[in-house]
């Protein structure tokens, strides 16, 4: 079953971004590695948002890191943008259509408000949280505020140097909401 | 030196509570106690409305875990009140003074307000957060907004039966912004 993981590296205050979406405040100790990560996805899925400022920070040239990319947006017309295709499906359709075909798991990239709009539709099967040991005061949040209680159970933490750590949650549920 | 310990249990959203205030989801799994933090601290600090919520839910018989404990309000008239004192001073000259006295730790329990008054003005030497597997949805946040970027450390991290994770973290300051 194609998992969707919501992975992420955050602040201490639970902050994705800087107010104005820069993540300066991230970073990436010498013996973490994403790679294992990246071996178990082929797509990425995120937010018209989310896509603008990696699109702006990247001076255009989007990075997919070779990923099927897919961007939500309820404004911009669908089809081939650089790096990503715009798509207005709604996150449960779509999710379903995904999961219709083979292939790896589903790396949802954020931010926030796809990420409420997939929690909303209890989409969301395992939580990956890398969390910097910075409370930034003020930015994006990650889980802002309007869906349903969701209980998860604790699959995995690690600590990296620089007092990075990692937390893998998986999804409880009592009725699976999808079946293969 | 006396360190304020900012203490609490949290949702994986970063909630202290539910919008009413209540905690119902908070849980003590059997492999966990407070016993060792509790012997190293002698004071604890709150804000108005945790002190009001824990009169509510204790039917006015508010536990103060034999601490000397202590209410900042802007609104109630300093004195005595059933297991707290309430004071009117600000955090960082109330924390002063404390220090200037003799004493064990210092609990800071919340709320959210209070925390973010005590980050404005660097009061706070450590964090140790209990992390329940569970999002809310919505709630009481643990950091609201408004406060200056704050660097801490990594000290440790733990994990308990039902998916509880403990995790302390220790101000890292350039500057220490007080001398004994």
């Amino acid at each position: 079953m194609r998992r969707v993981i919501l992975a992420l590296g955050i602040s201490l205050d639970g902050y994705i971004a800087r107010p104005d979406g820069s993540v300066d405040f991230l970073f990436m100790p010498k013996d973490y590695s994403m790679g294992p990560f990246f071996k178990t996805v082929d797509t990425a899925l995120m937010g018209r948002k989310t896509y603008e400022v990696g699109l702006r920070m990247s001076g255009g040239s989007f990075s997919n890191y070779g990923l099927a990319c897919y961007v939500f947006s309820r404004t911009m017309s669908p089809g081939e943008r650089p790096g990503a295709t715009i798509v207005n499906d709604s996150p449960k359709s779509f999710v379903e259509s995904l999961r219709k075909r083979k292939g790896k798991h589903i790396w949802l990239m954020g931010g926030g408000e796809l990420a409420r709009a997939f929690l909303q539709d209890d989409l969301i099967d395992e939580i990956h949280l890398g969390i910097v040991p910075t409370l930034l005061g003020e930015g994006i949040p990650l889980f802002p505020n309007g869906f349903p209680q969701r209980k998860f159970s604790l699959l995995e933490n690690k600590t990296y140097s620089q007092g990075l750590i990692t937390l893998k949650y998986e999804r409880t549920r009592t009725k699976p909401n999808f079946k293969h």
